[in-house]
């Protein structure tokens, strides 16, 4: 019964699909390695603003920036 | 000084009123079998979108088409 | 199916059966208000090393010595 | 390498150039004190709403008007 | 630049390669699925005691135990 | 009453002065910067086993000798 949390900026291209293969394959990992049951297996996906999320003591679109 | 949170899936029915109630009764709890002080007790409520809830290796909305 | 995260400082006198009155307890609650699933309901109790958790900007141990 | 998440309750004086000096003040302290790569240094600030933010037993808004 | 939190139960076979396994396998998902760069793709596991990890509203042990 | 959660790999070279210092920096930037109140601010300090830390689609001590 494990808990994953991923959390990730948010993106105009994260489509559901795309996050319900990232559900599907992270399940997939945990019940292939370690066995466990997808059925108790939650997979919680945060979607994080961008100017909540800072990296190199900047917010995302300022570091994005820099990165150019 | 406990902090506890609780994550959900957002659904119509969570009122603010029985979010109120968690509130209140998972304070009871930490107070009552613990002895913290519930004024430094928190109790922050994360109520998360069901397409990013996975279970079964699939969103919410699917895994609960499957259950029916 | 929710997910709830009980973080606490690590005290002497938190025995498994207080761990254990807990996690009914905050079951419980949800159980109760929301109407959900005992059986998909985790509960994890993290225990904190008291020189890890800072409040008033000081370590809980320095903490506790001021409130005396 | 770190991870640093910052919860506070949603209020309407937080604005984009305050979160900017939080993930810039706490990302020096850990560059600071730890020596840690502040590029590799992520901070993520969630704003949670004041009804879903509980202490003493109660949500926010119903606890400040007490303290009042 | 992804979080993941893996939290599982602590279990005796849950070795070291098991788990960098997990880490290779979520990270994997996250850069195909996602574009996500794996240099800055954090993935944390968190193992904890199975009696501070509670479900169906009693620590996994008593759980297990019911479950044969 | 913000909550800050700060996780490291866990480095022979953290020492509890270090740790405090990194509680006492964080607070000062919540307080001077959000006008937080100190005394309801926790700063809470997870030191995670390199080997359950991953980055770069390894375990830390991995991703450390290939940086070399």
């Amino acid at each position: 019964m494990p808990y994953v949390n991923v959390r990730i900026t948010k993106e105009p291209d994260t489509t559901p699909e795309k996050k319900a293969q990232v559900i599907e394959g992270i399940t997939d990992v945990l019940v292939k390695v370690l066995g466990k049951n997808p059925n108790t297996t939650f997979v919680i996906i945060d979607e994080v603003e961008q100017e909540n999320w800072g990296v190199g003591g900047v917010p995302t679109p300022v570091w994005r920036t820099r990165q150019k």
